[in-house]
């Protein structure tokens, strides 16, 4: 199913993030801010490197929130968190009942992925995972440098970018990636990297 | 020793809060940020609670990070982390060499605070680590509702009081408190409390 969403300026925004992988337990991080400004709640989950539990997890952790009721979407730092662990993007929806839209630095390259997925168990399952989250769309953030690309599920494409945009305001990075990233690398590693 | 600051409108703060009392490890946030409004880091380090080792651990977390150049003055939610582990403003300044400003939501009570160190080793010892922290001084940090209560080291209060103001951009606690408090709850809770 596909929604319309009015982009308001204030729009309550979660992005997802994982830390670094320093354990078989990986700590994801939820940041929700409001029109990609202001902070107002931090969420925690832990999943397990590479298995099967992100899409579950990622959904308790949303649903469970006070702020459920506020969140009008859901951003992910790419679409596989904890090594290999992969979210099903239309579970995730279907769980949740909020747009999805995974945000990615770069074009994904699938045949290196289906390399690296060859050490794990059931490559196929988990390349098939990846490859139904849909089409990538490029969006330019910011006015020079670079672009970003994006995945959405539950909400039209232009909205999505829209919405993307709107939030991408000290970088080309989405605040809400970009505060879930710098918590979740300086809580585990004591100060944060400065790449989302 | 006092010094002026001159105050930018981008001026870094780091706003230092601890966790929820959950094990004898407390777990030490910092929110590292950019005119109150931008945040640009996260640091993290562990006291013991109870303990006598807070401000050595939170200059060494502040000395070793990377933003410590840019760093303009250290703010505390309140004086005591970890239970009653109490922060030294003077070494902590001698060490960092950075103005240190206290922040406190109520007046403390004195009378409440000296009958809770009973139950502690040295109560006198933290009684006077908490006296000798200087002056309280009353902050109207929005136009109406309740002022809050500072206390500094190495900067003068007038200047103290305009960083506490300049910062204090979503509510009458200053940003780099806020968003430690909201961090450092989430992260141990699972989801962050309102209350700085």
């Amino acid at each position: 199913m596909v929604k319309e969403t009015h982009i308001k300026p204030e729009i309550r925004v979660l992005g997802i993030d994982d830390s670094p992988l320093v354990s078989d337990k990986i700590m994801i991080v939820g940041a929700i801010m409001r029109g990609g400004e202001w902070l107002e709640g931090v969420l925690r989950t832990d999943i397990t490197r590479d298995g099967f539990d992100a899409t579950v997890r990622l959904s308790e952790m949303i649903c469970g929130s006070k702020h459920y009721g506020q969140i009008r979407a859901v951003m992910l730092n790419g679409i596989t968190f904890g090594g290999f662990n992969i979210v099903d993007l239309r579970e995730l929806y279907e769980r949740t009942r909020l747009p999805v839209i995974v945000i990615m630095r770069e074009m994904p390259d699938m045949e290196k992925i289906k390399e690296a997925l060859k050490n794990l168990s059931d490559p196929e399952g988990r390349y098939e995972m990846i490859t139904r989250a849909g089409n990538i769309i490029k969006v330019q953030t910011i006015k020079r440098g670079k672009p970003i690309f994006i995945q959405a599920y539950g909400i039209e494409a232009q909205d999505a970018a829209n919405i993307v945009q709107a939030t991408s305001i000290h970088s080309r990075i989405p605040e809400p990636i970009r505060v879930a990233h710098i918590i979740a690398t300086g809580v585990i590693l004591g100060e944060s990297k400065k790449r989302a």
